[in-house]
């Protein structure tokens, strides 16, 4: 492409932390939550939650409270006009707001609005206001579900559908239609962004809108009230999972790596069996349980695959400079740390 | 899944043409109009035309309007009220509505809208007036583009997206959307579907929105103002076209076959080169001219693959028992002669 046609043509890539100013948006969340706190410890100069409070809560952010960069507006995706608003001044943009496979199982409708008609709108925003960069949410989802997931999930792994739920479908094509609008509006409109693909995000302030995550803290409802967990068949299927505080770091080092137009996956250092996740929370809750083996309940979402794999993410570390550093012992640790002092 | 949750206990999946009323939304288009007219062929009792004309045409139909069962209605698949109003009363749904990767690129806001809200929207009509069954126009953009597009495409292939524009790939993922809305609706509420999966299909009232079917047009227009034909560079690219009365009678044998609930390939008998389809349209058009090869254009949409490639439609056989009865020799003849005729 020719100078005169790139809009990128003089432009810098990177986004230092300090002295900018942030919005997330969907930032009343277990991801949004950390990555403000991370971006405020690394010296920003104003972070803007943004959330209509339908998923997230202001307790997730209470504990930032103190800190007069803070602010926290409420808005809605859907509602581009409050957008613009927002990102007004505004140098970089973490765009988080979603809805996962459990929520687009029961509403289809409103899960396609949120994460496609709402990311239009977050990039609509960031375009009409000369935004910097965006870091888009993606998902590990964009790979897919059932038996074709298999072996190492590279960047270039084609996205699988064949044996998995309608609502994982639907989500997975959520995300590959967010990373090509982020695509176009590099291409067409000069925005710079980096778009993450999250494996499963677990740790302090997790939800119960995850179906992966739903095997640590439904194991921690059973054994902290001392009933025994349960495995969904032979516990062998494998699962990735990311802490939290690993996720905000890539979040913060994808706004300030010289780096643009690019999708990398982010995961914590290995995968484990669902076997050995409930075997994990139960010894750290302090449990001597064992668990009992459970068949599939008809109807609820399961995000199976084909057999042993794994996220791989040493594109993450060339082109953001990241790798995961909490392993999943401490991560749990932390988990349920944060869990008993929220029952306190 | 117990029969006293399964919302299709005891209701046939079949609906044969006869005595039946049909709705064609996107009808005024190249498979509108065949399909209609084959509709009426085969004793439909009615057979309704809905479209905006954004896209489609008055002419389209214009061969059909001395048959009194034949109806249009001007609405848009963006207005759920107008399609719950043409729904009522209608015994199956062919849903065409949509907008290709030409459009994509230009416009992606707009169809995205169209694409996954128009669809939305049409199952929903389709629920609320308890239409027996309808077949949804999907594609094999399902497979998507670039260098993993090789070999056979059976329907268990997965999305590939890397090396391939933006446009196409968005299009691909309105059309994965579109078939697990149907999924859902079908599991969920009762809905009986087929998905067909059209190649890249041709004919008579052949437009120039497809980027696949302009090396036909396109060529057409060339060598009969006695121009040489163009190439994009060696002409090697595999293109798998269907013609569109083939089309047609894979809507009418989705629609009378006792299947439901499945996604089967619609192409034609054998897959082409670039370089096979200008001769063919060249010597068809009775020219002698040498094509010449030229440099593919920056900024335009080409929808590229790896190698050869095909479009297996075995399963169609089985499950519509439907195949492909025009060659492409035929179906260019006849396109050549109703372009002909046109310019008369």
């Amino acid at each position: 492409m020719s100078t005169s046609n790139n809009p990128h043509a003089g432009k810098r890539r990177s986004l230092s932390i300090e002295g900018h100013r942030f919005l997330i948006v969907g930032g009343a969340s277990l991801v949004g939550s950390a990555s403000a706190e991370l971006l405020l410890r690394q010296g920003a100069a104003e972070v803007t939650i943004l959330d209509n409070f339908f998923q997230g809560s202001a307790e997730n952010v209470e504990h930032l409270s103190g800190d007069k960069r803070l602010k926290t507006v409420r808005a809605d995706v859907m509602r581009l006009a409050q957008l613009i608003e927002a990102t007004r001044g505004v140098d970089g943009v973490l765009h988080l707001a979603a809805v996962m496979s459990l929520t687009m199982d029961r509403d289809p409708w409103m899960g396609l609005d949120v994460n496609i008609r709402g990311t239009q709108n977050v990039i609509e925003a960031c375009c009409v206001n000369d935004v910097k960069k965006l870091v888009f949410a993606s998902s590990t989802a964009v790979y897919g579900y059932g038996p074709g997931i298999v072996g190492d999930l590279v960047e270039t792994m084609p996205f699988h559908s064949v044996g998995a739920p309608t609502a994982a479908t639907l989500y997975g094509a959520t995300k590959i239609v967010g990373e090509q609008l982020c695509r176009a509006a590099y291409a067409k409109r000069g925005l710079d962004y980096v778009a993450l693909r999250y494996a499963t995000v677990y740790g302090e302030r997790q939800h119960y809108r995850a179906a992966n995550a739903l095997y640590i803290v439904e194991t921690h409802d059973r054994v902290r009230a001392g009933l025994r967990p349960r495995v969904i068949g032979d516990g062998s299927e494998t699962k990735h999972f990311v802490h939290v505080s690993d996720v905000a770091r890539a979040n913060a080092a994808a706004f300030a790596a010289d780096a643009s137009d690019v999708a990398v996956n982010i995961s914590g250092p290995r995968p484990v069996t669902t076997l050995e996740i409930v075997r994990l929370v139960t010894a750290l809750a302090g449990k001597d349980l064992q668990p009992e083996h459970i068949d599939p309940e008809a109807g609820k979402v399961r995000l199976t695959s084909g057999g042993p794999w794994q996220l791989d993410h040493s594109l993450a570390e060339r082109v953001i400079g990241w790798r995961p550093e909490v392993d999943m012992r401490d991560g749990i640790a932390r988990l349920i740390a944060w869990r008993d002092a929220a029952a306190k």
